[in-house]
Formats: structure tokens, C-alpha cells, sequence
């Protein structure tokens, strides 16, 4: 079933610089999670935007027909590997219609801080 | 009063594989609220989409007349269990417009990490 | 000026059973924050659901022009108190456009959880 | 690429009266994170509604064509600070379309507790 938009904007980045507890699934991080739905697979192209230098990217990625993807921008390296410590906004278009959520881990301190939202749609 | 939506869906689905602190109430969860404001019962069909294997479900959840629904989706067992530790995304469709959130309790440390946020609608 | 809406939905509530920290500020609470930009007062009628009981109130809530209200639902007690440890959702009903977003810090542990998402508005 | 709305709200406000952990990158503050992915400037004017005093502002925020700003509340001063422990909303009117995600840190007690939400956006 086709559902969601084609045009995803996440304000908020920040990929904390350290972590505390067990690697990986406590290494702190931000992941965007996509819900690709339909019956086509969903082409998508992330663009990232700084306070002070140009953006970066496109980022291609890919999620296969009714599939799901948590993407970790942590893990994100073609054309380049976002910085730490550093604030940014990502933009996400996509050929067919899907869902994305946005989710940090931060596990800076002993106890994780975990954030969750709907990203923007239109 | 009838109010919502009758399509929804959460990108983002990870159940944590352990807890700390007393259970239930603070063993580690996901969940789906969801308010039936209206005057007819909901049928709610849900669907669980995976990185690398078919959607499982559909899941059959009734919501009565005004009365709202806290669901777990680690209770969930028919037709299967969601495995814990495994990235998924879940679409929720209703028979009569729903409003659904999001939530997450995530006990894995000493301190309790909670996320929520209003799902996706159309 | 006037923006928002005047139908809002918050599927999740559940006021935690106990806290940890300094009273008031870290005592467990959820709360509705209402934002009326507008140059009228809003009149808010509010709505209980629960799982397994006919919902309670209406409850009455004034927020005045151009003003701010942070509504702790533990403070309620007209017509009813909302039980702790019982899970809820509310549904709220203004007669001007205000902005509802949902609030909840839970120190139950000892370190405070916190969560926030915007309400459902239509 | 221009993506957004003009007019954005942030019901919730409240800036921690203390923090815990090194500064500057866990002292508790509130952010709003804006992204401007159009190749015009975005002048933003954001004005502060608070529940027994008249509105602040209006403040004056400027974002770069193709940037984002995470703007903390904490660091405006221009009209007038924005006083701690005291519980706030905000709005936000841009001459061109952005994206508007509100964000808090509150590190009060050992462990870091953070949020996020997209804001009303219309």
C-alpha cells in the first residue's frame, strides 16, 4: 500500500561526539527511519545543510518495496562523513511516496537520552 | 465525536532486549496509543514492515466507542511475535477515523529513556 | 494573531506513580501547553478517555488572550481527578485556534525522563 | 529548494533553572533548529507568549539561504532575556518558507534527558 509524502525535512542534527555502554546499540547516534510501504522501490536523495558552509551531499539510498530503513547518518560516508558536534538539517526526496521518523541516541552520559518525531512532510 | 484519521503509520519500531527496574511498568516497550473518540467501535488492521524480510501480519485490534488503547506491540503474538532487537515500522489502517501516538520506554540503562511523538496520518 | 486550530487530540497519557528529585519542578507530571496568539480568550473544553470506563469530564479550561498555559493534568480535580498509573488520552475542544503540544517528565527513575510531541489537530 | 511553512508555533517553553555535566554542550537550554533549504534569506520574527505577562519581542532572526540555524532560546537578549523556570511559548513568522523543530536538553539531574518535536507549522 502506497503511503506517506515525497518531500521529508528533519530540522534538527546533531550527532553527539561521545558514548557511553555497549557498541553498537548504545554508540550514540541519528537515524532516520524510513517505511517504504508501496510496490516500486523508493529512490531517495539526502541532502545535508550546515550553519556556515555549503550543503553537503546528495546522499543516494535505496529501501526495497514494502521495506523499512534505519538509516544511520553516522554511517553515512559517500560523498562525505558528517562531522560530530556539529548542528545540521537534512532534506530527504524521494521518488515514490514513503514515511520517515527521525531518532537520536545519546548516550554521552551513564543514562541514554533518546529522542523521537515525525519529520516535516509536504 | 468522531475524530482523526483512518491511516497511520510509525516509521520507527525497535524493541529493547533487556530492561532494568521494577517490571511491568518499567520493562522496556513499545506502544501505540490509540483514541477512538467516536461512537462505533475500530477495526484496525496492522501491518509490521522489516529491513530484509516480508511485512508480517496483518495484526486484528479492536478499539471500543470512546475508550482508548495503550497496545504493546511485545505482546503481540498473532500470527507472530515481533522480535526484539530488530528494526521495523508498522501501519495502522481503522475502519473509523483513530488518533494514534507513538511511544517507547527504553529501560536498558539504570535511568529509563522514554520517547514519544504523533504518528504519521493521511 | 490568530493561529492553530480548535479540535486537538493526545492519544498518550499516563501519569506516573511516583517521583524521584525536588517537588514541584521534578514531581512526575504530564501536561498540555496551550498557546493562544489570538486576541480573543479561549475557551477549552477537555475530555477524558480511558480503556475500560466512560470517559470523564468535560473539564473546563480559560486561557486568556495572547497567552500561555501550561496545564498539568495532576492538577485537575473538576469534575474528577485523573487516577494515576492509568492509562488515558485526551481530546480537546476550543472555541478560538489555539496550539496544543504534549508534555510529560517521568522521575520515576533517578534520572528525569522527559517527552514532548506535538498534539493531533484538526 | 524551498520547503516549509511561513508561520510556525512552539506551545512548549521552559528553560531549565540548572544543569549538570560540561558546559557549554550540556548546559540545559532550549533550541529551536531552523532550516532555510530555499536560496533566499529567511527574517524571522519569533515572538514569546508567557502565561501572566504580555507577549516579548519581537526578536530578529536572520537564516542564510541554503543553512540552518539551531537557535537557543537561551542566548537572546535583544529585546530582553528570556527569564529561567518560567513556562513559555513561541512564534515564529518567516518571510519565506523554513523548517522548525523545537528541542530541549535538560541536564538538572545526572543523566541528560532531551526532547525534540517537530513545531506547528501553517
Amino acid at each position: 500500500m502506497q503511503v506517506g509524502k515525497k518531500i521529508w525535512a528533519i530540522a534538527e542534527g546533531y550527532i553527539p561526539g561521545w558514548s557511553h555502554g555497549p557498541a553498537p546499540v548504545l554508540t550514540s547516534h541519528e537515524a532516520a527511519c524510513i517505511l517504504n510501504a508501496g510496490d516500486k522501490e523508493a529512490n531517495i536523495s539526502l541532502t545535508i545543510y550546515f550553519a556556515d558552509r555549503p550543503p553537503a551531499g546528495p546522499y543516494r539510498i535505496q529501501v526495497a518495496a514494502e521495506r523499512t530503513l534505519h538509516l544511520r547518518f553516522n554511517d553515512l560516508s559517500d560523498p562525505e562523513k558528517i562531522p560530530v558536534e556539529t548542528p545540521y538539517s537534512s532534506l530527504l526526496i524521494s521518488d515514490v511516496p514513503v514515511v520517515i521518523q527521525f531518532t537520536r541516541l545519546d548516550s554521552r552520559q551513564e543514562a541514554n537520552a533518546l529522542v523521537t518525531t515525525i519529520a516535516y512532510a509536504e
